[in-house]
């Protein structure tokens, strides 16, 4: 595991602290950014390579100039439109070989580790290279759902699977028995501000971040960190719910800590499959 | 049918032009108002009497002394947290015989239903007053989606049905096969005008509004009416598909006249059961 390791790096700060763990272990790192997708923040003193989505093979090139055999996926990719797409060949077969599962997201990643695997390449899991980074099951600070919570927890398990089974979603808002939110693309945290508004008084609500029944687990796990613990905060939620290995908590202490300062729950909760 | 007509008023302009239409017809009107939900401009010289969500003995009353036999319920109600809510000894036994299907907006308006004709009222659907009010298969319009549409169509009734059986949302935006918004508690404009900005260039994506798997009839079925399609228009949208038989369209000849304008297609389609 200590072969050099290659990060196709999409948004937010995830890709970032694949690369700080692996300088700290001492593993080489190569970072395959993409136009209008990675913090630039993320390729700062690393070795790197711009390319956009739909470049396939120049992306391809650029990891086998950098000796690179293991690759990671990580960070979100906002999709742009087809029209906005510039797709070389190889692009246009793997999106041809999705078919019609490319419309989700899930379907557009998994023809993407096969691409990748197809040709020789080894696609890790964030959580090969992080090993600490899925959530385990139980609360992670001082805090738990009470029994109102762990029935909001239940009912946002069961609406957001059912969203995940269409590859729509990941994340759902339930206060008192009622959905206040689900999200599609515009991402959790503009869901929860946009619950923030919708919300009774009473009992807060909780945030429910499972994975999609069929998610390819090597690509787009639902992720929470410090900042999704502060935006529930100041959205007046009880609590977050995640699903017990099969969501990644960025820094699980630090994530802690703040929901322990705010009086949050973050929990990690048995799905079954 | 031109017994008195009991109306159980919601918000928007549906129990206002339900009340047009028995004037019109010489029907006999009572409005029943609820505090907080009914736009007074419905109850504006009409006979009426103002309840609040809760006072269920006191609403069937009011009814009673109006000689009401045969009511209506039009026009969404907000659900106040349970804290707000001030129930009445046979509110807490509506609530209960719902159980956890409660927790649904379907499953509440279904208890209520059966209370009512537990009552003695003949519960009627906005249909059976407006006859010409659900919507028909096909083009309303001149213009009608194209196969880019119709995909966009196919998997908005998917997504929007599975949300559905969980008693969750009526409405879905789909462009270019993506998901751009899901329709929880914040209601269909709020939903247009998130997609406004998280649409993609290219082809525009379309709003399918359907009923929930087992919604009850009489009771909030999706509606669409001239301010939809302008909001449609306003956020880049193409069109509006609605369930053929299954959703409502407030005044059909404005809406194809504003949708002409716009250079929408409005169209119902057929869902399976």
């Amino acid at each position: 595991m200590t072969s050099k390791l290659g990060i196709l790096a999409g948004g937010g700060d995830l890709p970032r602290r694949l690369v700080q763990v692996c300088r700290d272990s001492g593993r080489d790192v190569f970072v395959l950014a993409f136009e209008g997708q990675t913090d630039p923040a993320t390729i700062a003193g690393v070795e790197h390579g711009w390319t956009h989505l739909g470049s396939t093979s120049a992306a391809l090139r650029m990891l086998r100039a950098a000796a690179v055999s293991d690759v990671v996926m990580a960070g979100p990719m906002v999709r742009p439109s087809m029209r906005d797409l510039r797709l070389d060949p190889l692009s246009v077969k793997v999106l041809a070989r999705a078919g019609s599962s490319a419309l989700g997201d899930d379907g557009l990643l998994r023809a993407i580790v096969g691409m990748l695997e197809g040709e020789g390449f080894r696609v890790l899991g964030v959580d090969d290279v992080l090993g600490d980074v899925v959530a385990p099951l139980g609360a992670f600070g001082r805090y738990s759902p009470d029994a109102h919570a762990e029935q909001d927890i239940a009912r946002g398990i069961a609406v957001a699977r059912a969203l995940g089974a269409h590859d729509v979603g990941q994340a759902v808002v339930v206060q008192q028995g009622l959905v206040l939110g689900v999200e599609a693309i515009e991402g959790t945290d503009r869901l929860i501000e946009r619950c923030a508004e919708l919300r009774r008084s009473g009992f807060g609500g909780v945030l429910v971040k499972v994975r999609k029944p069929r998610q390819e687990a090597r690509a787009d796990l639902p992720t929470i960190g410090v900042h999704t613990v502060e935006r529930a905060a100041a959205a007046g939620l009880r609590g977050i719910a995640v699903q017990a290995g099969g969501a990644l908590v960025i820094d699980r202490p630090a994530v802690a800590s703040a929901a322990d300062a705010a009086g949050l729950f973050v929990v990690g909760v048995q799905v079954d499959a």
